[in-house]
């Protein structure tokens, strides 16, 4: 098995893209967006056509896309040098390491892009696997909001804001 | 002179509504909105057309209007429970208790939406009477993100993220 390879997304990507999408979201235990989301919807969200900072990526394993992200302005104007980003890997591909090597990839761009940080607003509490790799990758939580998801399976549960910095040594 | 009024604001009022906007944005001291920001872009960003649950406020002194006020919800989907809000009060109409009051309507309302709590995202640190005004109706901090607001006069300042629960006793 070949390295996952990454690259900004395409247009045409966008079939690849919504089938991680929709699978991820189905779940209603790790992303805000509605479980049962439309695809147009999920588009504007993930892939809007017109939003100047907004970048979308996948990721491919063997050839195949099989995780995508975002990166963006985490806040306009004056707070536009902050980053936000995300990121969906399929089911099918979890525990093959794209995510880790995904993140770096992300968190390197960012940096080319000259945000000096990266702030996520809506880490799943009870998201162990993303806790451990952000936390692992330099994240700090410097937040917890109580209740602020209600968990498909679990109820509602608390979210952290997750922050670290891009200052490159 | 008489008490503020409050009320939902009407497509007629944006006029009034971009001149608070303008003047409270150009000074690059309590939002994120560029200073020079363009109208069309503050009327889709504080009045926008289709946006299922975002609802506009206006306050009005002696009738006219001179402050404005946004009801959102935080996140989507699975955190819609959250909603977020701003205010913006044009300084000539500053120390007249019209901040205070519009704050505590705008939070009555989103308490009759069935709103179950409020989130701040970048509350300016040096808003001081800002803070103040929102610990004194009940909010907290709940985290603080540093140096994520290039503030026009001081430089890198930090942001707070403030939350209150909206559960009505």
């Amino acid at each position: 098995m070949n390295d996952p390879t990454f690259e900004i997304a395409a247009p045409a990507n966008w079939p690849d893209i919504w089938e991680v999408f929709r699978t991820v979201v189905a779940s209603g235990t790790t992303y805000m967006f509605p479980p049962d989301m439309r695809q147009p919807d999920a588009r504007a969200a993930w892939m809007p056509a017109h939003a100047a900072r907004h970048r979308t990526f996948v990721a491919r394993l063997d050839g195949a896309i099989v995780a995508t992200a975002i990166l963006r302005p985490n806040q306009p104007g004056l707070g536009d040098h902050v980053a936000n980003a995300a990121w969906m890997v399929h089911p099918d591909a979890a525990g093959r390491g794209v995510g880790r090597r995904f993140a770096e990839y992300v968190i390197e761009a960012a940096q080319d892009a000259g945000y000096q940080a990266m702030q996520f607003n809506a880490v799943v509490d009870t998201n162990v696997r993303a806790i451990r790799l952000w936390e692992s990758l330099g994240f700090a939580t410097i937040g917890t909001v109580p209740a602020a998801f209600r968990h498909a399976e679990l109820g509602p549960v608390s979210v952290r804001i997750m922050h670290r910095s891009l200052a490159v040594d």
